[in-house]
């Protein structure tokens, strides 16, 4: 059985993280990557479907590949993050389950039912684009999330002829808390949104 | 800036977390649920949108309630879960939005549009299951989330006359590792699910 983590621990991953516009001058490594997605892959998603795929944007080259399809109010702090991911879904995900789900036939549960494929992938792959998010945080990074942006356009210029689409976006790197950090919006109570029946 | 959380704390959250469809008798008490969502609250969402709504299945009587919902596969381990955790997602968010997001007027970029809302809607209160399943496990507790039961069944005995939808089921307890626990099925390699552009 587990203990409860540290209170810093919880502080860390949710209680003073916080979403950042601005990040510290100070480059994340691709061995950061790495780990961020070696953490990441572990969070459940149904039948270990692992419908995520991400693009890391890190050169100057994907940035400017990604930068017509920001929406204005993303454009500057995207182009300036360390690293931008677009958090995207293989939606041809189940030709992987005889791989990732062994124990039974799970690829002949979705082939032909283009609704519960399209349900699955978009909630399984954002399922693991939080775990992206908590998982970096972890790691004693910061995130950026946001949807503001053209998603056919990134598919077109990231994705074209593949059954990928984006989902997405979060900017990563170190937070700076000195600029473009918004006060901390309310959330609602737990009475507003939870029932214990 | 954060450091790195402690390797243990990795464990406990993505390396050796799992899915239990077995749980200890041991009781979660109500004091935990509300320290669950007052952490799971704090994930980042569209615009602060907090679409996530959470019922916590835990009496006998609202048990049988769930009950025909839930597939054969799913029955009998939910049934002995101490919590079952309905996610759900209130298609009408946007109504809070004056409250959660008081920087910007945006309800109005929601009113009419209803393929936003409902993008929106359904991204971001999955978005949130993430940060509870992930919670629960900072928080020491034990998961075994599932999409498979009949949501609209769930609907209709839940939220009947509401604009909330399920979304996904977590079990949640003590996990017994002893007991129907499956073999960790593999996962995708960074090359296999990840570019770095």
């Amino acid at each position: 059985m587990s203990e409860k983590l540290a209170e810093s621990a919880l502080d860390q991953l949710f209680r003073t993280a916080r979403t950042y516009n601005a990040f510290l001058p100070k480059e994340v490594g691709d061995e950061q990557l790495h780990a961020l997605y070696e953490l990441a892959k572990f969070g459940p998603t149904s039948a270990n479907s692992s419908p995520m795929r991400l693009v890391f944007v890190k050169s100057a080259a994907a940035k400017e590949k990604l930068k017509p399809f920001l929406s204005d109010g993303n454009r500057a702090k995207t182009m300036a993050a360390p690293v931008t991911a677009i958090v995207a879904t293989d939606h041809a995900f189940y030709e992987n389950l005889p791989k990732l789900f062994p124990h039974a036939d799970a690829r002949s549960w979705f082939v032909g039912n283009q609704p519960l494929i399209d349900t699955t992938a978009f909630r399984n792959a954002t399922l693991q684009g939080a775990y992206v998010i908590v998982a970096a945080r972890a790691l004693g990074l910061d995130c950026g999330p946001m949807s503001g942006f053209d998603n056919a356009g990134v598919d077109q210029a990231f994705f074209a002829g593949t059954t990928v689409k984006s989902n997405f976006l979060i900017n990563i790197g170190y937070g700076d808390s000195s600029r473009d950090l918004f006060p901390r919006s309310p959330r609602l109570a737990f009475d507003e949104a939870c029932l214990i029946a």
